[in-house]
């Protein structure tokens, strides 16, 4: 299997990015195809010591910023992000990883590869931690104003995704919304409810901003305005807490002494809570496999992104994901049409 | 100045509440009338030996719980909550505080009061903890589905309050979106932007769920839907990672050791976070001032409920929001009239 890494598409540089497909072709069966400045990939390779003969550099000549606008990265055809896409799109490699600018990398999917088959629009989902198993949450910024239908797709592509990845036979999906009671939300997300109520999903109704870090359920589906205020919101709060806790423990030798015998912990909780852990964010509905990393300043987080791409191609993700969206379709449709 | 504390509207018990009335009218120049079961107050005032004349009993028979609707507590015309806001309407209080269902509160307030002359929709606000000044979001849940005009009455309301109640002469106003840039965001946000951006309050553009805790604007509003999923969502993470912390704290003999040598940083730090240490969410837009107090188990949260209800009735708030939205409204009209 060939994974192709999106090299530069990294402000803190490349070095995470190429000891992290160093990583991934040491422990899992498969090839990374790295796309960027051939002469810095080549230096970074020899500074890893890597010899092997499972990681192959793709040059190419341009780079997207993280500043850049998915329209003006758009414009930029030989840069790494594109010729990712475009490698995939000609068969020579089976999935993209990206560190870069998500609404890039998605602009660049979805313009190489286009939709999946009877999906509506695609979504962005990221894992957040929780106190159980992570939760699966979409869509988080690609698709800002939404129908009930776009929400379904992303609940059925969701499940697919996690029962595949996570290896949960039958994930719990639930609708965001402002109140646990199914009266409780916005027309959308009411409408929502009444739809994936009727579906053969596993739907445990509306889940509340709070719930989704309680482990409520496993699939979690919003608009992208507000899953993308939900992940800032919560990533906001977390960090002023933990820089909080930092304060406290550099107010004086008793309490520098005090985070001495923490940190161990500290460094596991931080771990815990860190998305990055569970491989990056799969971008869904495309007719490709695409899956974001975050850590882009950690090349076990990119590893672990490797990985997850390995397993949607193994998994055959898009095949099932356009399965289950043409039959739940066919189903509620033919529900509709009953007398 | 007399404020109406609804001593029942708190499922944790009456104790708090009561406490809390005694506090204020030991620290400011305020009467409190408690509404509630007699008997049960008057037991509490004695055990906490309150023999002074500056707190009254209002008696009611009946208790809107956690769990009534806000439909259903309406009936209720005898409860706490309905006595309250029928003092105030009579002119035998000045102000309410409550203790109990904001839902439940806002319904009564609405029904008895009325809304604000000018003022469209009532919203619910908070004041979030960030790592500068606090910042006062709304609305949190009072109307899900929202025009462009009502977040502008929001922005106008907030920032009253803001300046009124934080002492901050020209609070920066900003609209929560996915994206700083001003071409980012949803129908709403960016019809509301573009209605901000005209009007003569302090506007600083676009705050993304994550700035809203980096103090980047004073006010900042949102529908309802959204400002309920970014508040839940900030507690949810924030509860997550406290709870984590905690487990790191026990994990062992040395850990608990460090934990006992961080322990007064960490209460000054959860105080920080508190947000009802800012005297709780005022509900804006009604012919009427009524402050929710978050502290239910917490003496020195309604005290400062209560603090925040007299300086709202010093400020004359009411007329404050009355004037300006009128201002505004017309100035914003004549500019569209404007050739």
């Amino acid at each position: 299997m060939r994974i192709v890494l999106d090299a530069m598409g990294n402000d803190a540089g490349a070095t995470p990015l190429v000891e992290g497909a160093i990583l991934a072709v040491k422990r899992y069966d498969c090839r990374v195809l790295l796309t960027g400045k051939e002469h810095s990939i080549a230096r970074l390779l020899r500074h890893f010591r890597y010899t092997g003969d499972r990681i192959e550099i793709v040059p190419c000549r341009q780079v997207v910023r993280m500043g850049d606008s998915p329209t003006a990265s758009l414009l930029k055809k030989d840069s790494s992000i594109a010729v990712a896409t475009r490698l995939v799109k000609e068969g020579r490699g089976d999935a993209v990883v990206s560190a870069g600018n998500t609404g890039s990398s998605l602009a660049h999917a979805l313009k190489t590869w286009g939709r999946l088959r009877g999906v509506k629009r695609p979504g962005i989902a990221n894992l957040m931690p929780t106190s159980k198993q992570p939760c699966l949450v979409l869509d988080l910024g690609a698709n800002v104003d939404c129908k009930p239908q776009h929400l379904l797709d992303f609940a059925i592509m969701g499940a697919v995704y996690y029962r595949e990845i996570l290896g949960c036979p039958s994930p719990r999906v639930g609708v965001l919304s402002n109140g646990e009671e199914p009266t409780k939300g916005n027309a959308l997300s009411l409408a929502t409810f009444e739809l994936l109520a009727k579906s053969p999903l596993n739907f445990v109704g509306n889940v509340e901003g709070g719930e989704v870090f309680e482990g409520k359920a496993d699939v979690v589906v919003c608009d992208g305005f507000v899953g993308n205020i939900l992940l800032k919101a919560s990533e906001g709060a977390a960090r002023l807490i933990m820089s909080g806790v930092k304060g406290v423990m550099k107010r004086n030798v008793l309490t520098l002494a005090g985070a001495l015998m923490l940190s161990p912990g500290m460094r596991a909780l931080k771990k815990k809570i860190d998305a990055s852990e569970y491989g990056g964010a799969p971008l869904l509905g495309l007719n490709g496999i695409c899956i974001i990393s975050h850590g882009s300043s950690n090349a076990h987080a990119v590893m672990n992104a490797i990985r997850v791409a390995t397993e949607a191609v193994r998994h055959n993700i898009n095949e099932c994901i356009m399965t289950e969206v043409q039959s739940i379709s066919h189903e509620l449709e033919g529900e509709d049409a009953a007398p």
